[in-house]
């Protein structure tokens, strides 16, 4: 039964198709996180990755293009769920002090699908032979791996000067 | 305007019953993916993460009791949307050779998801002195943390076995 139609080629351009919808829909939250956001702190590292997620999203239209296919995305419910997760933190914590707390989290969660995401992507660019395509996927792993580091620091301060 | 209602203690236990319902969801999935796999490996694998995630329910049921709380779950959309993309994928690469490194993919991006929720529950734990809470999320994180490893190691061996 197995091999008879789709392969692993089929599903390493199902799974860019699902990243490059996510990565679009994180360029919509991500700005809206940022506004919500009280620590400057918070906002710049929203802001910073903003900048990121655009060349990240151009690095994927490469990637198709190295696939010779057009970039497409595909209805990612992953992260309509992960969104929708930070949207409820920012309705019910609006007015709190665990506000950007939550917003944290809510980031490092998408931060963890991505990661999950390009790694995946990475080890069935070199299964396939895709030479070109490794470099791309792994500058932006590394980016991702970054701001969630990023975000652990953060929020590590923030717990200190509480507790300070 | 900050500090009115909610507090971290609150964004804890919403987190709390997120990662709850998430579990139980996964409770429900990880026999699924099981059947559904071609290896026997991968099929393994699952099965020991369905103990495990016994154990982390349990585990998590004693956070509540810490905080006086009954044990209750809160939709989580990110798991339902993690759950959604692997059923797609079951579906889609039914008869392919490729179904075994999609299915692995889909419960690593959930591991993921567990990890992310995990750490921060820790952290937030840590910053509420919840003393005893601390040990038990730490243990699920490790588990979480392992299988995510044992899924890796498999798809590379997956890889070479097929490169070679």
């Amino acid at each position: 039964m197995a091999g008879q139609s789709k392969d692993l080629e089929d599903l390493f351009l199902e799974t860019l198709k699902d990243i490059y919808y996510a990565e679009r829909k994180i360029l919509v939250a991500l700005p809206k996180m940022a506004k919500a956001a009280n620590s400057n702190e918070l906002k710049a590292a929203f802001e910073k990755h903003v900048e990121e997620t655009k060349g990240q999203v151009e690095r994927l239209q490469q990637v198709f293009k190295l696939l010779q296919q057009r970039p497409k995305g595909k209805t990612c419910p992953a992260i309509l769920g992960l969104v929708e997760e930070g949207e409820e933190v920012m309705e019910e914590f609006e007015d709190s002090d665990a506000l950007d707390a939550g917003l944290l989290s809510g980031a490092q969660a998408v931060e963890h699908y991505e990661i999950s995401r390009y790694g995946t992507l990475i080890a069935w660019a070199r299964n396939l032979g895709m030479k070109e395509a490794v470099p791309l996927l792994e500058q932006t792993l590394k980016e991702e791996k970054n701001t969630d580091a990023t975000l652990t620091k953060l929020a590590e301060a923030a717990i200190n000067k509480k507790a300070a």
